[in-house]
């Protein structure tokens, strides 16, 4: 394996950022690298042809890619790679995301993309999959992510709290 | 101008055709020529790549693109091209082109897709809006257009009939 | 062609100039003359039939439309017309547009309205779609175009930035 | 009054007949007269036009307005009337008629649709709404519409029968 | 016609007043007499009941009302008397006014309530709807709404300010 | 405790039947008693206040409602009694029960209907739902309750069969 | 009956006690004992077995769960006791508990769950459900029930107030 | 790596083999074995919890899980194992799978559910998204899924054909 970073994390825009940060953090937190980079379907498609073709050949071994609105990165990104891409719906201002979702989830037979949920628990839930997948060959990253979750399990307490 | 056909009609799919052809059924009507084309953004994307960067030096004024599901077809052909581009959602089967719709018509600030309705209805149309463009330089298809139009709406009969 | 401005914008009421200012704004930017006007189908309906019947001859090449809720503008508009119409739904307030999408978008046969997006997306793609098609007899608008969307190609960046 | 029939029954297209004829059968049991009329909002606007700013004058108390899709017919026809207008959202294929109820019910504030049911359903109710306004002033009407109602009353048996 | 008001503004609960109250405001606007009260389906069965049942004897000729969420109030008063009822669908909290739109709007055969846009607009033209049905036989409210909506149409000014 | 069965079906038309005898038949199959009668909230108000008023006192002990579209019996019912009632949304035509489920399950703070799933298997769920109640102080109920699913669990195979 | 108290609020996280303390608050109300716990079906899976196998044996009679998104709680839980569970689906942010609810309500046949509205007016609710369910075997519970909706019915008042 | 196969399938009941063994056709047609297995959330909880927590030690490498309504198999199944579980939405009645999507799709933070298409599309790109993770370290598994994926694309004909 390279020394590349496993995980790739891209987006439509900057202002994505807000909610994929989240994936960043989560993938900080389980010490697995990452590389995030800006990557438009629709102002910089020749930009996003070039990432995702030569994302193997790269070294990754998951790419991440979160949009919004007529959300076609995540999917182009997959007809043009054979690694598998994970989906993150970004949420919308008119249609709360559900258009992104429905983008990005509803691919025809042929082009996979796992698809998380709307919004920020998706972009931490896309990097706790990529990095189960990661976890398959890389101890490290295994016995990273079932600390995470054990301490997310201890952390439930038993009785609710008024606030 | 080249001899090419001003109008390009481009779909996901062979199975898109059903929909697709009311498109070309309709510039037929109006003597308007174009050519019809598979260019399947997930499974052909380089051939979409290609075709839509030359379309405009190809000849062609506009361009019509149906696609279904998580439609990225006209989307990322107008981030590809120039010229006008119309989508049509094609009617899918869990959510009935609700995806499609959103896929196609909530694109981002900076790249259009004039989007028709869901169907059969959407392909009429859009060869429809296409013409309307020829016609604004092309006398020929500007009186095919309105004679058109006159014969439909010379055929709405005054009252309702038992059938 | 006449001195007249290509485009005409048109809304259903002054609440809509707030979306529809950014095709005004757009158009600015891109140098190509426009006339905004308020145009209600349900106050004003005898306004609305003398503009779309008299814009043709006005010299308009294309018309964008904005209305929200029963959005009825656009499509009545097109009705009265041979020019392309392009809709712009308007954000409502209980439904966030989705009413206003499928009140522009969901044509009959025969008479087409090509949508974008609901909101500020949608009426600045406006104005680069009407952009588009007047670019295909305007040189001058047609630089403009590409200088655009060049430009905001060039804007976007290679990495996010935390903010 | 004239001997004008008091309620009018407009529709977009022969087809929304299969819809409409149950306002027109629900008059019949009633023994109201009625006027059904083929007048489409996008082909025919000036027919439109006509038949909804001449309808007071005509002697119409009332107009039951059916349109399906991106349904103009019900609030343009309101628009351009001070009568009471009832619309019918008839059923569409792709969206089931939930963009023909959006498109009808949610006029601006200032011009009033009395929206009913998508479909057969909404067909009747609009005739019966109908008549209870007739009934206000029609003695006839009104015992016509008590008999009726007291008959479907009646004809609902105690219990299930298996089929 | 007894002195009594011809029309009758009920509502759910207090809350439904914020909206409610734009209805009776423009019948304010209007000179036409109207009494508001409170009347829930839910909490209060049997005044709605003896409400219902007995508005056609106090003299009322229409009744508006106003409902948010599960809204049967609508329903349940047009199944209790042969008035002309008007629905208005109260903006809800979680599903923004569509449950309330759907609970009244798809009453089944036999029993119509006219139904308004979902919040304010809807009051407000559930006002004017029941306005048109007693101008039908009041020439001071039939004058007063021509005025009424003259006004309103004259308001719309040719150009968008900006603000 | 009278020996009146404890638990009743009501449901709004003869069509519901076809639906709401899912209940029915589970009822029978865990051998407890019930009364299934149409009870239709807006053709037969009078039906329903009398039968919802009193029914605790003819030894009811739950109510199970059926009801499409604008589904108001459930709620209604809940309004007029202190017994525990659960809906059932019947499948409608147009919204597919969509609209039957709004009307039923978004009833406001302080009358409660316990809403199942739409169509078939909500009917059987009710039936479920109102034998768990009933075993609570019957402990036949209970052990063919247990049976019941003991059995259901025991039905799932270990592998799926082509068919 | 033991002394253990007869309901069991359950929820899927600390940050639905905002929501589901309307149960606790409206059971205090009425007088009737509970208790509250934080279960989490995704983080404490083996808690939730826990519980829910438990629960008959610890005395509870019926269980309120809340939980929001894809909101697994209440249909687990069901599918692991014979007891009447009742759902409360949180409003989710980008869905508005639309995710939630379809979540809880669309349970399969053979395992119910009665689902009560989305948000606070959803766990009142459940509340007083779950005290009807309890008030068939305790009279305490039904005169507090009883009283408890008495005093709602009589702060409803005759007329709306400005505010 | 042991002998067992590296993917298992898992379904909610035995009618949801029809949506998924285009799952297991699609990993036939890649040579990579895999295990198909009906495990009911609802009706064999137990047999879920064993399988879930014992899968990773059967040696397999990730989970394919299909339901359908309030789907909460694949979730269940996250919760339970840190292997990557792909959801597939099985296409439901009345929601179309819309249900389905939500309940798969919307998980929280925490546990991650790769998601694809409502339906039969979703089921195979379940298989192609499990097979690029096997790919990851499997090179037989990656040459299969290369081939696939040409010969996919080397199938989309060039012009569309009138059937």
């Amino acid at each position: 394996m390279p020394s590349n970073p496993p995980i790739a994390i891209v987006m439509g825009s900057q202002s994505d950022w807000a909610t994929m940060r989240h994936a960043a953090d989560t993938l900080d937190q389980l010490d697995i690298e990452y590389e995030a980079r800006i990557v438009s379907a629709h102002r910089t498609p020749d930009r996003m042809y070039e990432f995702a073709k030569s994302a193997e050949d790269l070294g990754f071994k998951t790419i991440i890619a979160g949009a919004g609105g007529a959300a076609h990165l995540p999917g182009m990104v997959a007809a043009l790679t054979h690694l598998p891409v994970f989906g993150v719906p970004v949420q919308s201002k008119a249609l709360s995301g559900k258009d992104s979702l429905y983008s990005i989830v509803q691919m025809p037979a042929g082009i996979p993309v796992g698809t998380l949920a709307i919004g920020q628990a998706g972009a931490t839930n896309a990097a706790l999959l990529a990095a189960a997948v990661v976890a398959l060959f890389d101890e490290d990253a295994r016995e990273a992510l079932i600390a995470y979750r054990k301490a997310r399990t201890e952390a439930v307490t038993e009785f609710p709290k008024d606030e």
